[in-house]
């Protein structure tokens, strides 16, 4: 299967390129632009580089929320314009899902921060579970499946950190993701239980992560057409908002 | 600091830019080209779109062996032509560390596997240890320090299996490289402990990781003139070979 997957989410810009197990290609920037100067850029170099026929990808994989709302329709938006022109399906990952599969096989609680602005992080708690790896290998052999403990949320950095220490057990907690260094000066006062930082290699988005993430849906079915797609914000839209607030 | 590596150690070519703790970009190709088509082209393309005024970068950073040796050529003149033109130090990093750093802060025991040729992989056993963070922060954060319990060489897999499972303790082994999908199926006959394998997003070179250590390595004054960086063969070449077995 090939998995041709985008990430918009945050200030990271992200194309990648899964072909079974391989990742063909990943690109990945976290600049100053914005995404409509380099997503599709992006996306057109990977597929000069690899000489990539789109025709061939079998499905479109984004990033579907939550996150930065312009980056979120940027990245939908691209995806089901791919989606729509080549006649492929789409899948929608949960990015704060696709920010702990960075961290694919750790042994701690994972817990991506999003900075959500408003005193908000976009987050979740997941641990990895070691199965038994498919039939024909030894019985020895492991893989991991992603436990969504808590599915991912809005919340202040206060509440997710008191459920982080109320979990039974002594597994670290490994935070990742944009909210770290805005949140890290609280969280030292906040947390009870050891924790880490993931480094700088896997603690922003990653497209190669979501393409992964998909490759899973895509296995189970859960597909969309691309028409049907719509990124989830999590929360309302500072106009949405207001207008609720002027009670039109 | 700013630190600009590149790895065309194995099939992937990866030039990865790490400013402090931002991946500021991060291009990454399997691809059947060979690096004289890709990995300045990658470069070129990378410091276009992150605006890369060359003269702020202030490291090379390049994965120095082993590795195909056509590649490690290709990577340290790409390098050494940089850190010339430029007036910059370099960092030569440990292809096999590298690759373990893809894996930061897991629980088990990394064993990369770089097909070698001839039945041999170029191997290694690290570990990360968890240490106290930097002053500053709370007593319950941790990072992680890499571990080399077994450094680079050159080995059958059967001399490496034999010594993983001689490691005391049940931590399970994540193997990840290019070798794994040469040597999955003798693997599951001659390990005698649980293992995993790294998934698609982690299971070849990754620039960024050379990046991760070369900023260690910097931040300990091991950088070296442009001039004087030699790649790390572990094996003398074929045609060296020959001219041994021939006694001229």
């Amino acid at each position: 299967m090939k998995i041709l997957a985008i990430d918009s989410s945050g200030l990271v810009a992200g194309v990648a390129v899964l072909q079974d197990d391989v990742l063909v290609a990943e690109y990945t920037t976290n600049y100053k632009k914005t995404h409509s100067q380099t997503l599709l850029p992006m996306l057109d170099e990977v597929k000069r580089m690899i000489e990539l026929d789109l025709s061939t990808v079998d499905v479109i994989a984004v990033a579907a929320g939550p996150g930065s709302f312009t980056g979120l329709r940027i990245g939908s938006a691209t995806a089901k314009g791919l989606g729509l022109a080549l006649d492929k399906p789409l899948v929608g990952v949960p990015t704060v899902d696709a920010l702990a599969m960075n961290l694919y096989g750790t042994d701690g609680l994972v817990c991506p921060l999003m900075d959500a602005r408003r005193s908000q992080v976009y987050t979740g708690i997941y641990t990895f579970e070691p199965v038994s790896a498919q039939a024909g290998g030894s019985p020895l052999e492991e893989c991991f499946r992603l436990n969504v403990r808590k599915p991912q949320c809005a919340l202040p950095i206060e509440a997710i950190a008191e459920e982080l220490n109320a979990v039974p057990g002594k597994q670290r907690v490994i935070f990742l993701g944009d909210g770290v260094p805005v949140f890290a000066g609280r969280l030292a006062k906040l947390m009870e239980r050891p924790y880490s930082f993931a480094p700088a290699t896997c603690n922003r988005q990653r497209a190669a992560s979501v393409a992964l993430l998909a490759r899973e849906y895509a296995a189970m079915g859960k597909t969309e057409p691309a028409g049907d797609h719509v990124p989830e914000y999590l929360r309302p839209s500072q106009a949405e908002r207001e207008r609720e607030e002027k009670g039109c």
